[in-house]
């Protein structure tokens, strides 16, 4: 127990993992102020966009465009998704600071989502890392699907530190394990750090949560007693559940850092800052911000 | 660390605190086909519904008839809240099991919602409780606000202590700890649940939480982790948050089950029994149940 609270990193994923999981288009001028008034919020680490085919995935094609047109603050890394060494090519052209790739741990997401197998794409992303080290750029990992799969249910502990420990040894520098259907929930949370840990440095990892059953910061709060210090968040809670429609998705960056405040846990972050970048896209959505603790604000401002 | 589950009790306070703030009024026929359908769902306490004046609270006006109408399960706790002695005659009449007093841990709280300060509500209740006593009928108490007050802001340990120190003392058996407005946050229910149990038995203890800001079953967790083993519920997540209409309030039954039946902790309560319940309600409220994985179910039952 320090008398200085640990500092907490929070990994904003609202433009990439949340802007493409909402139905409705954002024009890339209105991408370019929300990744803006994110980084005025403090944040350090932002996934602005993904380098991915725009057949398959038409929200993200203007990825260039966006880093192209952000007011970079220095200090914040801004982060791409790329599922292979052509989208890196083009992340290396937008000059991003690093790169992250998607690996799942259950077989038939994986084929499901990105037509390859578990080892298929570790092997794509070998590559990807490979190059992304060679021109100095760090790269992040995620593992979907750690808590459970829309399409086989339960995944063992053991595909997830098999996929986990491949692409640290492959080069990427942290790991965010993913319940990317949000079910998971503190038990497994702690199990599964557990059996983690046997294997690969928790300071390598971090933890990605969807509050689709309300679950989220029951997880974040197992996640830090067990000493994971990173955490994904989406500003709003942008991002429905893909596999769920209709459902809530992305742990809200606002829900978290509420959490986190109150914990006395630094994070350099302004809650209040991030509700200004996300309550400026609600009424381009289609539908009110999912974040709990935003509409409880604008709720108790209205009264 | 048994290898049996420790059994966690769940005290469904749907029919009540849930209905008393649903902005439509329920027909007392559905009323009472909710509560036997909770009671069908394992449910060993209910609180059924509250003997109030009608013409501050019209939701509970029909709470005699809804007691007469229910199908008492053997074992099964039905009980209510009354706020005087008049309110304990119309309860025993109805035959409840149990009733329940409702204090605030905030003087200004406590005015706005009984037009009492605290100490003259103590006073009122000290008779209410020993008039049920002598009637034999377990008595429950609230501390409402003890994480935050619509009016006074933060409330502190202090206060809640006197409150609960009082309740117990003058003979109600178990007193839930409550968030009344959804502000509390898990730091603050460890050091709540720290500074109580120098004080009283944390066995007499409930934790009663609304998810108006995400943060409810990470403060179940914490209650849990402390040694609390009773949370009050709110079945499908009704009754919003009274003091920011439009925001959530109660934790919904579902969602607690949802994560006690992960950290496999029995209950004897049905997630899917109770998902029964409130899914009858639906129709009836003017809006979607609140509850975040009642809500995934039915998208995922949809796709």
């Amino acid at each position: 127990m320090s008398s200085t609270p640990p500092r907490i990193a929070v990994v904003e994923v609202g433009p990439r993992d949340g802007l493409q999981n909402e139905p409705t288009a954002i024009a890339t001028a209105d991408k370019v102020r929300f990744v803006d008034a994110l980084s005025r919020a403090g944040h350090r680490h932002i996934e602005v966009s993904a380098f991915v085919s725009p057949k398959w995935v038409p929200q993200m094609a203007d990825a260039g465009a966006v880093f192209e047109a952000i007011a970079r603050v220095p200090g914040v890394c801004y982060t791409a998704l790329v599922p292979n060494l052509a989208g890196l090519t083009r992340a290396l052209a937008a000059r991003v600071d690093g790169v992250a790739v998607f690996a799942a741990a259950s077989e038939r997401f994986s084929i499901a989502n990105i037509n390859q197998s578990i080892d298929e794409s570790l092997a794509r992303y070998a590559e990807v890392v490979a190059e992304a080290r060679a021109q100095d750029l760090p790269v992040r990992g995620y593992v979907s699907c750690a808590f459970g799969c829309p399409f086989e249910g339960a995944v063992a502990p053991a595909a997830v530190i098999r996929v986990t420990r491949a692409l640290l040894e492959m080069g990427v520098g942290q790991v965010a394990i993913s319940d990317t259907i949000g079910v998971g929930h503190p038990g497994q949370v702690r199990t599964l750090l557990a059996q983690l840990a046997a294997d690969v440095p928790l300071a390598r990892l971090a933890l990605h949560f969807h509050d689709t059953r309300g679950t989220a910061l029951a997880n974040v709060l197992a996640g830090l007693d067990a000493g994971i210090a990173t955490f994904d968040a989406s500003a709003g809670g942008l991002g429905g559940c893909p596999y769920a429609p209709g459902a809530a998705g992305n742990l809200a960056t606002e829900d978290l850092l509420y959490m986190l405040d109150g914990l006395g846990l630094e994070t350099g972050v302004s809650r209040s800052g991030v509700m200004v970048a996300s309550l400026a896209l609600q009424p381009l959505l289609g539908h009110p911000l999912r974040s709990p603790s935003v509409q409880a604000d604008l709720a108790a401002s209205r009264r």
